[in-house]
């Protein structure tokens, strides 16, 4: 009588797609009107009279996404993990994937978010010298949607 | 009677100990005469008349740092992974972790770099508005191997 068994143990199934690398905490949930859907923020860096520089970490659960706004001192984008998407006024729409970094300058309006199919979590830098962020109009379904993508 | 029994169910003994969230590549050699040891840097994002930040990725390995020095306008650090030393001039050393972030006044004198341990990952936003980092002294082994820790 010969009984061979294989047995393996296939532990990938059992790994979460998770697209948050659980750097910095995810947060708390941003109580704002100019945001759709759930987000939140971690705040890492606080702006000060030397270092003009906000730092935040935040989290767009998929479809979640900001207003259109702009920074009077412009903001940096980096992806730490996720699909989003970023679009500046008169640009089309752009896939940002994690290791990406934007530059948005002073005054360009513009709004990030997650996709439609998955979170995202940027770290966002803000220049905060020449005024708070302006918030613009509503992410209309049909920019947040478009398939017209850079 | 021949009973063959095949488990495999270790898989973690497989993973790799890795600081590194493999975010941002790992980028290019240091070639400074300001770093001891090995470190690597990927550029992110370079000021401009607009945004005079800087933004690059920065691996220590283990037992690498820099020299003293200063940023005329400051710079801000956040710990992606890693073990590191972070000190100012007249302070004591500290320990930082994934997760940490660390403000540094302009024209204070500091050095960072990896643990003696354990590689370092950080992100450093540099204002290069007024003036390059300016480079001091080496850090002595005793500064560098100091247990008087914050």
């Amino acid at each position: 009588m010969i009984a061979i068994v294989f047995v393996s143990c296939d532990q990938d199934q059992n790994v979460v797609q998770n697209a948050n690398p659980e750097i910095f905490p995810k947060g708390e949930i941003i109580n704002m009107s100019s945001f759709v859907g759930t987000a939140w923020l971690t705040r890492l860096v606080s702006a000060d009279s030397m270092n003009f520089n906000s730092v935040g970490s935040v989290t767009f659960e998929t479809g979640a996404r900001t207003d259109w706004h702009y920074h009077p001192a412009g903001q940096i984008i980096l992806v730490l993990g996720g699909v989003g998407y970023y679009q500046e006024k008169d640009s089309k729409k752009r896939i940002l994937r994690k290791g990406d970094a934007i530059k948005c300058p002073p005054d360009v309006p513009h709004w990030h978010g997650a996709s439609a199919d998955e979170e995202f979590v940027q770290i966002a830098i803000t220049g905060r010298k020449n005024g708070p962020t302006v918030w613009l109009d509503r992410v209309s379904d049909e920019e947040y949607g478009s398939e017209d993508i850079e």
